[in-house]
């Protein structure tokens, strides 16, 4: 899996910076993609990346903001005009269903695949097999959601050295071991698979929130993410401008990493007053309270590597 | 004057084409531009270029299709987020309003200026000393609208042989005759103004279409335009699916200004099937109806010289 920034900067577009969207790619058994935002000129990003629109499965929304959502309207019709027939779901808060149905209506735009937008409260938004997605409520000036993307326990490794011990040849049984199957040997003794594998594997957890102010939610559903994206609007001179606008500083989001155990923070959704050059100051002011952070750079990978 | 070419991409963008939107910069005195269509991401073309929002004045859409309005929202936001606070005047078809006053209800976005929508008829839909602006009714599958963008005549020049021979003093005087003022000499005479200045000259007009097929009332509101803006979405092989999606190929385009009379020809609004290197094949099929054709490229100045 890996996420990617497709844009880092807050309120409007700058030279260099887009406005927010993270796509995150699915494991490649899926073969699809999942975002989380979509600003205005998100679709512009994914024609520098290899991402195809018809493989994009899942959009989750944090919040209402123009800067979070205008992008909308334009990607979900090339979606369409792009070939893309297979549904769509659209999660995000209430008033979601009005602006697109507007939206479409207004511009006579139809669709080739159903879209399914779900307007959604807090709690389990998604689970299949694979993968659950829970949200949680925020602190911003309008209702901002969080995203918690838990990927199910894998099966633990099989006990190779277990299993010569015991003479086991290597082979198709191992393979029916691995997927849990109990096997009987030519010399009648049967082989319990939960012998000879491990403890299941944790999946992965990734945190997407949208714009907060430091909150107990935040804290609570990033708790032990593999990696937490995470606004920093601001540097923590600005600490009182932050707290007016209910944003947070790099230094808050820092401390809302360390206190929730995360392994990695990936800040974005910087302030257009600071230029390139200056991110290097938020991520250092992050570090100190947080070492494993990054500020997001756009257009490139950020690997979350198994368990 | 100038006309910008921000997106000439027909319905999304591909690398190195945005979906459509046109800025035209106004006469040094009035300091402002105007806008025609805004398809998502107009703001971002507008990053690379110098005009700065806060002198956008008017803005006029010719259809509500998405690739014509959906950088809309984004675009006033940012507008105002870049502290513009003179007043913007929005022309366009019914539905304008609708569609403005959803995204901006839903995003809690916000507006430091007076925005006025004016959803329009047919006819003159702006006035001043310097400029009219009148509205046509064009075929597409949904409203769309041709702008005819009218300059004032302005006064002939002063005929200053005449004046030389007359024995009329350079300086002052000059600047009163041109002025429209007649004048008395120290000798007696009196210099009627009308005299020695010579006929009006033509104001310049730009003629900016929404997507059409070809049809009468294109004709009529480009008749004579020193400028005109003419989608060419397809090249004449497809002139059945051009029919069929009532648009225009780059053949109609370019009968549809010799027929109107026109001086210039600037086809735009190109399928993506077509890539950079094709349009010159475009760009060829128009010239052979009509010489003075050229493909229009983005985000370079095309200069509409007084007459
Ligand atoms: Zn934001
Ligand atoms: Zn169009």
């Amino acid at each position: 899996m890996e996420l990617w920034f497709l844009g880092t900067s807050a309120g409007m577009p700058i030279s260099g910076r887009n406005v927010t969207s993270v796509a995150l790619r699915m494991p490649q058994n899926r073969g699809t993609f999942w975002m989380f935002d979509c600003g205005e000129g998100t679709q512009h990003q994914l024609l520098r990346t290899s991402f195809k629109l018809s493989r994009l499965e899942k959009l989750f929304i944090t919040h209402l903001h123009g800067d979070h959502v205008f992008g909308l309207p334009g990607l979900l019709s090339s979606r369409s005009s792009l070939g893309g027939t297979e549904p769509l779901d659209l999660h995000g808060p209430q008033g979601l269903r009005e602006f697109m149905e507007t939206s479409f209506r207004i511009s006579g735009t139809h669709l080739n695949y159903p879209l399914q937008i779900h307007e959604i409260v807090e709690g389990k938004v998604f689970e299949d097999e694979a993968f659950s997605v829970e949200a949680a409520k925020l602190d911003h000036r309008i209702e901002s959601f969080g995203y918690r993307i838990a990927e199910s326990p894998r099966a633990g490794a099989l006990n190779t050295a277990l299993l010569a011990d015991m003479g086991v040849p290597s082979g198709p049984l191992y393979g029916k071991l691995k997927s849990g199957e109990d096997v009987s040997l030519e010399d009648g003794r049967i082989i319990r698979s939960s012998d000879v594998i491990g403890n299941p594997l944790p999946g992965r957890v990734i945190v997407v929130l949208g714009d907060t102010k430091p909150c107990a939610s935040a804290i609570q559903l990033a708790r032990g993410a593999d990696l937490l994206v995470h606004e920093a609007t601001f540097s923590h001179d600005l600490a009182i401008k932050a707290d007016d606008y209910t944003h947070s500083t790099a230094l808050q989001a820092a401390e809302t990493a360390q206190a929730a155990g995360a392994k990695r923070l990936l800040i974005t959704h910087f302030s257009s007053r600071y230029k390139p050059e200056d991110l290097s100051g938020l991520e250092a002011e992050a570090r100190s309270a947080f070492p494993y952070t990054d500020a997001a750079i756009e257009l490139r990978p950020y690997e979350i590597p198994l368990n």
